[in-house]
């Protein structure tokens, strides 16, 4: 216990222990400052809900209302509504899952099925495996339930099963408990890769033989641009793997309605947490999302956002071979993010308030490991910004990329000295750890 | 690890230690029955949301979807939105509650904010304070997180402090840590009583002398019958209480929308565990709810269902005079319960099939201990049949009740054997535990 703490907080004393594992993202102040209009921000993952038509969302919501108004309102089911549940089989069968509306479980976003599965399986000091990079909010409840974190290596081509077989024999030499792996196959946040069908397979075998359960989670597979994404590996395994899906890509976040579909005993224990934690997801976002499933071309709407992502992916790969032609960076077939490495010397955390003083921003690649790895990467989001804002921003990066370099060339030898960085504070959005 | 588990569930050796903690309702299968609409349903805790004109929240949402569609669509800040908070800090005023919108964190339903509040404090082992009985749905979440709850002995005016400073001093003697006191001090759930001001005002002090937190729940605070409750504990103490509120009684549960108001460490804690949970509360509900606080007579609203559930509690309270005038019950002046005694010989566990085959559902006592008392007990629910329904429901209940000890005194000296109960399901929607 700290005199600081005593003083500032009465309680200091009276927290459990895993409160500790709660933090506030080092980038979160100036994040806040990067929200400003005049900043580019290439940070956030927010989908582009603009290009949804209002009036598709508001033609469900008004016969909603209209028929089942009280119900909509009303508290409802732990599990999700059947109808709801049944939509997401049919929205699954795209990707090749077969099973049952039985064993999906409506949560409070994708988020809060992650939040619920690690509630399950973790004991402080579990392990979980998880790629290199991975998802900062998958990252972050893991440290909240306590886990220990292990890195995977990845490729273009996703995981690396020679790696993730060579985690596991040593993580059991050591006798370490490993719970889960947890993947995003499609689109990769922040790598933008996708795993192979060969990869998922060879995956899935290791994680069977090890007896490894898969915690797949998947909120971009159907955003494709050039091909779809393999199928997902919930299609070949029903008993080894738990999938996450969401509402929030392909249609909209601000429902928060996405899913867990599980084996039937782990859906059980699933739906028991969920009711705990929340008593039911919300009825009036589910009845809309039924509604708007049941009488709009939905899949015309995703094939809407695939098109416009596609433009701005283009636009961002583009500006880079541009204005950054001697970096290295991902090509995404889908989703949200390019992966960009820098020249060795430079620091992309220690980068980015001169970035945002030019008036972009971006995700440092540290946010994505539980290790402090990731200097060397930082994540680019083409998904919010227009297509021309992509092009101002990455030569903005230019900008400050090249002046880092000449300021290092200029001083060869010497190393920068990282800038004061602003101190964390709670203050703005989420959407930074998206 | 037994056998039957093994062959079940392939997981079973996976789950934390935490998962045992959850368990369905042993009631659960009895009120999927009980769901049927012959059945007379005197058990659940869901608002009367007919009562809402449809209209109302209609007008809210188009507004919402002309002017902040786009915002109202997307993520939002893991704290809620500023406009939100400012209403919620006026609904508050009225119970007397000064303090800044800054130290409001909205949640999923004031439920989740009871999970986040227990993930903050408890550790497997912490002992939580909660009176005897207490909410079924806190209940859960504190075995779900391994707290050992200490029931408080209640009388017709609430938490009795004398018992609670003795249950205090004998825990601290066993060096016992004790988190938090939990209380719902106006139309108690499931005792229908209310806190008195002299008590609050002296459990405040018993607590703060001995450094233990209150979390204070008031989901039905503004649903007084004859006169308004007390001013909550949280409007004399800023830093040693946590308060609940929600829209789920005064409005509507359907948006999932509820809130904490917590001291300022707390608060920024609150804020982090929020977004690890879900990112954010769903927008769409909080934009609909400040566009519904903005431009409708809310207050008038409240009023409505004040005079509804006022007339529906008379009628519960009447009906039992005429029908069970034996038995003794609580009288209470708002909220959504009656508390009622059974005769000793009677075990209401045990009676509730019995109940159901008569087409009257209620929820037994044992229901709201964390110990296994209650069985002399059953919660009787006023909020949602009409007055009809619940006298109906009162005399089937006389029926159930007078057939039990009619056939006890026949077989005057011998036990009656319970009947054999349904095996847990979690077919059933939560609304048991509400």
């Amino acid at each position: 216990m700290t005199d600081q703490g005593t003083n500032l907080d009465p309680w200091y004393d009276s927290y459990a222990d895993r409160t500790a594992g709660l933090s506030a993202s080092e980038v979160r102040a100036l994040f806040a400052v990067a929200s400003r209009p005049e900043v580019v921000s290439l940070a956030g993952g927010m989908p582009y809900v603009s290009a949804l038509p209002r009036e598709l969302v508001m033609g469900s919501i008004e016969k909603v209302m209209h028929d089942n108004g009280a119900m909509a309102l009303q508290y409802g089911s732990g599990q999700g509504t059947p109808a709801i549940r049944e939509h997401i089989m049919e929205i699954m069968a795209m990707e090749g899952i077969r099973g049952s509306a039985d064993n999906v479980v409506v949560t409070t976003g994708s988020q809060q099925a992650l939040d619920l599965v690690t509630r399950l399986f973790i004991n402080p000091g579990d392990v979980v495996l998880a790629e290199s990079p991975s998802y900062v909010g998958a990252l972050g409840v893991f440290r909240a339930y306590q886990a220990d974190v292990v890195h995977v290596a990845m490729d273009d081509d996703g995981l690396i099963p020679e790696s993730l077989r060579e985690t596991i024999v040593a993580l059991e030499a050591a006798g370490r408990p490993i719970k889960f792996l947890y993947t995003i196959p499609n689109f990769h946040n922040p790598a933008g890769v996708t795993l192979t069908w060969a990869r998922r397979l060879e995956i899935l075998d290791i994680c069977r033989s090890h007896g490894i359960l898969v915690l797949e989670d998947n909120p971009y597979g159907l955003l494709s641009f050039d091909q779809p994404a393999p199928q997902a590996m919930r299609s070949v395994d029903d008993e080894g793997v738990i999938y996450l899906g969401s509402f929030s890509k392909t249609l909209a976040p601000g429902f928060r309605v996405g899913w867990a579909l599980a084996p039937h005993a782990i859906r059980e224990k699933l739906i028991l947490a969920n009711e705990s934690a929340t008593l039911s997801p919300n009825s009036f976002g589910q009845f809309v999302i039924t509604e708007y499933l049941d009488q709009t071309d939905w899949k015309g709407q995703i094939d809407t956002f695939r098109g416009l992502y596609a433009e701005r992916r283009d636009a961002m790969l583009a500006a880079l071979g541009e204005y950054l032609p001697k970096l290295s960076w991902t090509k995404p077939d889908g989703g949200f993010f390019v992966w960009v490495t820098l020249p060795a010397e430079l620091d992309s955390k220690a980068m980015l308030p001169r970035a945002v003083k030019e008036l972009v921003a971006y995700t440092p690649g540290t946010a994505f490991y539980a290790d402090g790895q990731g200097r060397q990467n930082i994540r680019l989001s083409f998904c919010y910004p227009t297509p021309d804002a992509i092009r101002t921003g990455i030569a903005r990066l230019a900008t400050v990329i090249n002046g880092e370099l000449d300021l290092l060339h200029t001083f060869s030898g010497a190393t920068l000295t990282a800038p004061a960085e602003s101190r964390p504070s709670v203050s703005a959005p989420p959407t930074n750890i998206l």
